[in-house]
């Protein structure tokens, strides 16, 4: 097949994004000469403890985050596992029987899936559904909330359609009734202006690799008026917040990383990728009158497009696209693993053949024009392919593209 | 001061080991090319899993681990939480009640301090003590068991002091009784050898940065035949026990430096180490006879030398040693920042005034007899000066070495 030795295209940054030079360069000191441990006393140790408050400084400048501490964590799912956890266990230390959570139907498994987690330790949840774009009302979220609510966990933009969600008016609705606030901002970071200080949350997710960070490292802002209690527990680390010695060469990443995504984003970076994006849209709704896009018109990062093409096999798509040079994904990373039909889809209301048939690409800052083109051109080459293999959908099976 | 730029000396590698060279050069194709997220269903994906696989096998193989599964976490502290959390929430979920926890008094603080979670989620403990070279008695284990507990946790190898523990001794109890044991192998890793399968633990923690590898990536050993829940909830990765996208470039590194650590002890790289360790002991013992040494003569690791000068202020006397290129710690960084007593010295009955005059010189691979000469030389001007101030011992404060 010729088009497999053409040029790759990587439309895949909602999963995870290259190391960008200017992030790698900054790191190799700390793989080096640079190694102490911050915890340490002597010299080596002092420059590593100036070197991570630096970085920490600088994120908290980047994300307008005065009134918010910046605790390190391994990654988003750590971070939203923690502030769930930390939250849930605050709450019963001020007597709280029950501990209760209002999230939404459309989060991060690391959001959801820390529910059972939750419940394991004696808490509850209720997951408030969205409408048709995937986007939650407000006033449900103000109706879920009961006296006991410890906290209510809303991500800022969908990691599989992009769909934005109304955050500071949610805000507006947990403040007045004085519960925390969690917002998973991991896909807007670097996409949008992310302000920590005008979100109204009293906790925020930002992580590392989405934004040509390293992967392993992100971040968890905690308002300094909150209390929160450790979910890892050990040395007294990240101002007794997480205990553990931490990743310096990660969060030196990470800073630069999120500075030079911020200086980016306010140049414009965002606009051209939205572009193209829409562009893809449109050739794509020209292409393929069945295919139902998933990304609302408007209220969405500018990065992502999730399509479904009924009759069709996501994964098998995602593979023959594979072998054309494409890179996309099903929907989430995270769950293409597990093989799970899509929850966030599922809660849109789109049929079974729909989730079945969906498809997420997501730009980068590096995306191009002609990646645009090329995608579109594969994209109908596999489609047309699978088309003809489709009716009945299971006769797909035993293609060979469809392996393990 | 002359010696300020004379040669530094680093004898703290217990606290954080320098990341080597080739690990570094196994490190860098992750930071550019080799950038995929290992749940990513295309190519950039599939190379990150089988990386990563590939990593998980090498690894186990070094450590002799087949009847084991290892888990990626983000350093040893997510490790040690980790196993205690996740063996209380299954046995939680077996119906027992309050599920106990069996430890002793010289762990690192990453599993003492976990017992605060492990109430807050409404278990218990029993810390079980230790004798004065910081040994714990197999019997006292084997009193300490009752019908609910989860899990016994001990480590095999003091950060302190570098006391062993009598580790099969303590599994064959723990068998008996049908408990699951955890062994913090973490100092031990790269120092003696460790064979997982004959150990007889079911859970061991390792940790990459104590052994010229990267900080942020640790492992956890998981017996195939133990039921654990999950501690970090999220996508299904690291086989449905730890959530999160994991870090590729972290864990290749990991691997390296394990398969390097493991060849090298093989050649009696740490014979080495130990040698100078015992010429640097005799060397105290002859200089200062009011000096306490308190690792053991035998039965510790061979890179681990903690001796108390009583009188003396151990902080500082490493701020001293810093000034004068010298780099160790008064006992575990993590505990440095705290400014806690050491428990451990006080849990094997040292006075106060031991305790406090304590230090601890770690060595590596690397270390070597010029390095070990100039510590010597360095440590006697340093106890001289600070001697010369000493009585009061509250003379001490406020003299030109004692920072914030």
């Amino acid at each position: 097949m010729d088009l497999m030795s053409a040029q790759r295209v990587y439309l895949d940054h909602a999963a995870t994004t290259p190391v960008r030079s200017e992030v790698r360069e900054a790191m190799l000191p700390y793989l080096s000469e640079q190694f102490g441990n911050p915890s340490s006393l002597h010299e080596e140790g002092t420059l590593a403890r100036e070197a991570i408050e630096s970085a920490r400084e600088s994120i908290r400048r980047a994300c307008s985050a005065p009134r918010h501490d910046l605790v390190f964590t391994s990654g988003g799912t750590e971070s939203n596992n923690g502030a769930l956890l930390g939250a849930v266990l605050a709450a019963r230390s001020r007597g709280a029987a029950r501990p209760h959570v209002v999230t939404t139907a459309v989060e991060h498994s690391s959001v959801l899936d820390a529910m059972s987690f939750i419940e394991a330790i004696g808490g509850c949840a209720d997951i408030v559904g969205v409408d048709g774009e995937g986007r939650v009302d407000p006033g449900r979220i103000r109706e879920a909330i009961t006296p006991e609510t410890a906290i209510v966990s809303v991500q800022a933009a969908n990691n599989e359609v992009g769909t934005l969600q109304p955050v500071r008016e949610i805000a507006r609705e947990t403040r007045r009734r004085g519960v925390p606030l969690h917002v998973d901002a991991v896909q807007l970071l670097g996409k949008m202006p992310l302000r920590v200080d005008e979100l109204g949350a009293d906790l925020v997710t930002i992580s590392a690799h989405k934004v040509e960070g390293p992967k392993g490292v992100a971040g968890l802002f905690i308002s300094k008026a909150m209390r929160i209690e450790r979910w890892m527990r050990g040395g007294g680390q990240e101002r007794g917040l997480r205990g553990g010695t931490e990743n310096v060469v990660g969060i030196i990443g990470f800073a630069r990383a999120v500075d030079l995504a911020a200086a980016d984003l306010e140049r414009g970076a965002m606009s051209a990728a939205e572009k193209l994006r829409d562009a893809i849209r449109s050739a794509i709704e020209d292409l393929f009158p069945d295919a139902r896009v998933n990304t609302p018109a408007s209220g969405a990062l500018p990065t992502i497009l999730s399509v479904s093409f009924p009759g069709i096999e996501g994964e098998s798509l995602v593979k023959l696209l594979d072998l054309l040079g494409v890179s996309v994904s099903t929907g989430s990373a995270c769950n293409a693993g597990a093989r799970k039909p899509s929850h966030v889809l599922e809660s849109m209301g789109r049929s079974a053949r729909e989730i079945r048939g969906s498809l997420r690409a997501s730009l980068g800052r590096t995306s191009t024009e002609e990646e645009a083109g090329l995608f579109i051109e594969r994209l109908r080459e596999a489609v047309e392919r699978l088309s003809a293999l489709a009716p009945p959908v299971v006769g797909i099976t035993g293609n060979p593209y469809q392996g393990g």
